[in-house]
């Protein structure tokens, strides 16, 4: 549809909509209302498939909130924008993002931190935050978004903070990735553990996160990559990624961070851990060494988890911190991550294993279930 | 006695003697023999007294050394120098400090590290490094060293990686109370936990340590300095450290992170905690902001101690360092620090409570376990 006869309208495309947990998606076709003050409708060209995708949509520990389009990571073009919106216009291309940032609250306004208080990740949300309505329907019923974004639709809206402009000659099927997870990962290191170059870089957890963070370790010159996974299958894809030792922790009957300590000279410089399990975050953090050895928690824990070590750790020098879609803010720091993919500095295409048609989309669920490969691309045109 | 009739000579001079763990000293005839390779011999004007000391001289959790002098936080001047030495001469002005910096090691070449391999605190070791004896004798039956000052003598002898040489126009009388504690206070805000110009400040434990990052909070321009003490009458005191709000855990039913954060919209910008019980610390970390919050470790736990959090108040962009002597390399960064004294910058004066003669070192004791007062200074020469 072209852009000046959809306008105000109400777009019909087609979505893979979810109608209940861990069932296939059906594609339908969905009304998608126009934009709403400070909102913006976008075509998706290309999304892509992550964890946090699946984990919703099995819905195993959460509220489960269905109808639901699901999808977080893609690129797309700007349709139209609702009232109020001045920084986009149709035909701008776009990362939407998980997250915002609305440039007026106290995260927005700190140089240190992007948990824009407004648009901060809610997963609980369904509905568009302006009216608490959804701007999806099916002969007017209403169908839920997710996390602001739901990319696993031909069309979708979402609120101007959530929307990275970039730069228009960026490939969208590949910065596509650049959504969420590889940004996160890389993000950890480039912005929170820092690594100078020559240093010693663990990295817990080889997915598609970790593997960013090992991206972004090659990228600052780090002379050591260390892998850590409980897979070992996975160090020969890590080589690509500038993973160069490789520990897996069933092979070694010691705490995997004394294993790293000997290996090291008493400690990595920096470590980023992508697993989400706190035994993992225990020995990512005191596998560093002590003096000035950072330590960066990215994975998301169980609601139970407990970290715990002795405050000694601590005190002999060692840092721990944590971090949030790898301390980007949206709009203001991703435009520059897709430049450093255009000046050939970071590396996509080795993220992305494979490629479907939005009609099978499902099979990028399978794909992720069955731990295959690392990105699926969809394509939404066919 | 004069430098040019000591050099190379055994000296005789007072020193006040720890017999047994928890007796008075006894002011003792001792000898002091010639520096050896490395090291220097100091004459000492001006010692006082820190908690540590009395610690290790109640030998409570320990293994006892004794007989054993005392003593880290002084203020002396070059007697002599061993073979080797050649960035002090007799006559310099020199603070000894319990930990050094061998300029050679990976932490000493680190630019984040102050953890010298070679000369890090030993708290355990009554001799010398370099030949395993001591300097010290009595009636030619050697006497133990404590963490290589100890400044409870006229005369001591100190390996050169831990001396920082200073201003000679600084009065020692003052300046020797950045030996130790009021360096270790002031660093853990300055050079750690660095908060911004009106920022908000958490101080945990208001004995001289806590005082002293209060002032590193004042010093760094923070607009609300709030002192956390289970004493409430340490605040009146506080206020001229520039505590500017006071909170006592015991006058509030909620976890004290809790009221922290009500008073501070989210929490606090910067937190120090500064009495080593873990309790405290976990409420100095979870009382900081999410997003840009960072909590610094200065106070020693005990052996048994566990720190426990929730992972996700990291993964919210919080940060926890320890910190050891307030990061200050002893020869590098000291003499900086008596110049913000010398500068105005920094008020060493309302630090100093008590002033004994030597003869009565024992007087110092008593205020120190009565908790009277903040640092008794023990002038040598009466």
């Amino acid at each position: 549809m072209s852009n000046s006869n959809t306008v105000g309208q109400v777009i019909r495309c087609r979505a893979a909509v979810a109608w209940e947990a861990g069932k296939p998606l059906v594609i339908e076709e969905v009304e998608v209302a126009p934009p709403q003050t400070n909102e913006v409708r976008l075509k998706i060209l290309y999304t892509s498939l992550c964890h946090t995708d699946v984990y919703f949509w099995e819905a195993k520990g959460q509220n489960p909130l269905f109808p639901r389009i699901y999808g977080h990571e893609a690129g797309g073009i700007v349709e139209s924008v609702g009232e109020g919106v001045t920084d986009l216009k149709a035909g701008d291309h776009v990362l939407p993002v998980f997250t915002g940032e609305c440039k007026d609250c106290a995260h927005c306004k700190s140089e240190e931190s992007n948990m824009c208080d407004l648009l901060r990740i809610n997963t609980d949300r369904g509905v568009m935050l302006s009216d608490g309505k959804s701007r999806f329907s099916i002969k007017g019923k209403p169908i839920y978004h997710f996390v602001g974004t739901s990319t696993f639709s031909e069309y979708t809206v979402v609120h101007v903070g959530c929307l990275a402009k970039i730069n228009p000659l960026a490939p969208l099927d590949k910065v596509c990735v650049l959504s969420c997870g590889i940004s996160t990962g890389l993000g950890a290191t480039l912005n929170v553990a820092k690594p100078k170059k020559g240093s010693t870089v663990a990295v817990f957890g080889l997915g598609a996160v970790g593997l960013a963070a090992a991206e972004g370790a090659r990228i600052s010159g780090a002379s050591r990559i260390i892998g850590v996974d409980l897979n070992s299958s996975r160090f020969e894809e890590a080589k690509k990624f500038g993973v160069t030792e490789f520990v897996n922790p069933k092979d070694h009957k010691k705490p995997v961070q004394e294993v790293l300590a000997e290996l090291t000279n008493g400690g990595v410089d920096r470590s980023i851990e992508c697993t989400g399990n706190v035994e993992a975050m225990i020995s990512a953090f005191e596998c560093v060494h002590d003096g000035w050895g950072v330590a960066v928690l990215v994975g998301v824990p169980h609601k139970e988890a407990v970290f715990k070590t002795h405050p000694v750790n601590f005190l002999n020098e060692r840092t721990l911190k944590g971090t949030f879609f790898g301390n980007y803010k949206p709009r203001t720091d991703i435009p520059s991550v897709v430049e450093k993919y255009m000046n050939n500095e970071l590396e996509l295409e080795k993220f992305i294993t494979h490629k479907v048609p939005f009609s099978e989309i499902n099979k990028a669920f399978d794909y992720m279930l069955k731990g295959e490969g690392l990105r699926c691309i969809i394509q939404m045109e066919e």
